[in-house]
């Protein structure tokens, strides 16, 4: 907590951008202006702007992933949204114990950050404006006019609750439950990264409660696809299924040199079950 | 202008790329590269290296979108250029009442940017060559060769005319003519952006020529589709069209969480209508 | 080699991402955290994360052509591993008498860098583990976890002894030798790039060999498609073949102001070859 608050204190050096903008149009480079020109010093890392447009479930994991990746406290700003220029949903900030902040539209994208008793804020336009005395908010882009904004303010050491009010609530979805019938797990299949590998939503810590290492578990997907976990690629020949917990944490299905994606038949959101037999 | 001054005077913090190179090949970091060698501290943003091949059109529309959104005076570097190679287009820089600096070849791309009273140098490659004697110049790369060190060399504070002798004259095609015939407007389709917004060349002030905000405008385009203008998405339900002003400054053809490029019948360049009727 | 000498001891400024990572993920931010973490003064560049999955060739000739591009001696951090997790490839620096450094595994993706005298190195877990005491090596992630820490350590100037075994070998294939025969030239088509010219594996030293400036030269591919030589893109017409050394300094098929990898008939891999007649 000493080294958290003393980031705060000091301003974060990382600020990663996860959006929905596609890298073809002006609004990725019209968002990171936005920040520039308030801290000309922050450490701007594209982390993707190819999350699939308005794409909130792949948002909250993406997020999940990436946070799981990133040891120091950074500020994470996340545009995706649908409802934006209805005003739907409001415009907030969580910060977690782990000491990060998270900047985004309050409309589930925020579901799997690591929340141990997160404090959530909401931002306050007029606030802001006291603090940015040019700014100037659009109907259609709040990643440039607010959130790029704000990103700047608290990587540069503004205090959060100078440009928010507090908020005891932000939305979140349970996208990822895993059914537990004795020996047997039934989970989803949620995302598929660049290398086809087709990843579940059961992790390393609920296997650990179903099954032991020393234990073959075998996945079924569809009507009788059944494919083995192993510990690492070349446990099978080239081109082969196998399942394992990749770096991602969760168990995916993978082939070896291969693209799980185009050689599994199946659907996301679709049943992974596991068991022993 | 005090400000423009001293920002000359003393260089230009932001470099923006905007390119038809793709991110696939080594052309890319061969350009930044050139750049950093002579300016390590310049700040380079990706504006986007996706402009379709060779497109004058788009990039033209592209840069206009980009100096919209950016407040500060700053470099565009631009890079499209069928022409290379060739020698068909002399290499330029345009520095406008904004306080803009925009390099590239003389081939249209700059018909759109803010030029009020612009002025306008050819880059002087015996003058470029005695700032930096190691530039040895290709026939096929003038990104690496020549644009990129001159970016560089301004961003550091280098004069203009040091590296350019005058010129009195850049191509510009007026791409984007509308036509206003009494109540009605015919303007034409031109720019399909990441959402699938298909954007037209109808800005707000031409709009507002033609009609008051309480008049209810509808968009034809085609033979029968009819559009009806609104200020936001969420004034129509989810999937339905409408035609607003986007954070482009210009009116487009939109579906509310949808693509209205796939769900509308069209090609670049067709006209669209506005009448009251 | 004093130049060299002084820049390893100082550190390098830049350090060139080339991976088949895909932008989509978040395995380049969080290699890119990696390194910040360790010498947040770096200066990474994304040279690219689209080398086609595992494509150990395309890799080596990206490489190659990155490096003769680059002027400074800078660090060059390749991760394309089919192997990765199942501990086919030792992972290896190598120093080359330009001054710049390669770290990567050893499985040929470092074939064609420029190696006059080359200097190989093992990374040594248990080495980095002593400078790192926090590292945490996983299975499936040695970006993350080995090869972006090893960069930033190198790159702030840490020597490369202090956290390897020198080695006296590492991985390659002649991937692009050319048949020589009296006045005939045989070599292969082995890259496309993003604007569609099909480079072959034929270099200026070696056609310079072969013909003289002043002999028209002629390439054939398949069975009887022929394609002439010319200095530059603007000798033909629009929409016209031609065969000319483009900014890669390899022999390109191209089209004026089109696609030649779509207009010709072609696979990767397929003999050009040239002669006279």
């Amino acid at each position: 907590m000493e080294l958290v608050s003393q980031a705060i204190l000091m301003g974060f050096s990382k600020i990663f951008l996860i959006t929905d903008f596609g890298v073809g149009d002006w609004y990725v480079p019209a968002l990171k202006s936005s920040i520039l020109d308030i801290n000309a010093d922050s450490q701007i890392i594209d982390a993707t702007h190819d999350i699939p447009s308005f794409d909130i479930i792949t948002t909250a994991f993406y997020l999940h992933q990436l946070e799981r990746n990133i040891n120091e406290p950074s500020i994470y700003l996340v545009v995706v949204d649908p409802g934006v220029g209805g005003q739907k949903h409001s415009r907030i900030i969580v910060e977690n114990s782990k000491g990060n902040i998270f900047i985004g539209p309050d409309n589930g994208i925020f579901s799997m950050i690591y929340h141990n008793n997160p404090k959530v804020f909401n931002i306050d336009l007029e606030k802001l404006q006291t603090k940015l005395p040019s700014l100037d908010v659009s109907n259609t882009f709040h990643g440039r006019d607010i959130f790029g904004p704000t990103a700047a303010l608290i990587s540069k050491g503004v205090g959060i609750s100078e440009i928010t009010s507090p908020a005891d609530y932000f939305f979140q979805e349970n996208f990822y439950e895993v059914e537990q019938q004795n020996q047997t797990l039934i989970g989803k299949l949620i995302y598929i990264d660049k290398f086809g590998n087709v990843i579940s939503n059961i992790n390393r810590e609920i296997f650990g409660k179903s099954f032991t290492s020393k234990q073959k578990v075998i996945c079924t997907i569809g009507k009788n696809k059944k494919i083995a976990c192993y510990n690492t690629y070349s446990d099978v020949n080239k081109s082969e299924f196998l399942a394992l917990f990749g770096s991602s944490g969760y168990l995916e299905i993978a082939v070896n040199q291969g693209f799980a994606a185009e050689l599994l038949s199946f659907e996301l959101g679709e049943k992974i079950i596991l068991s022993t037999s």
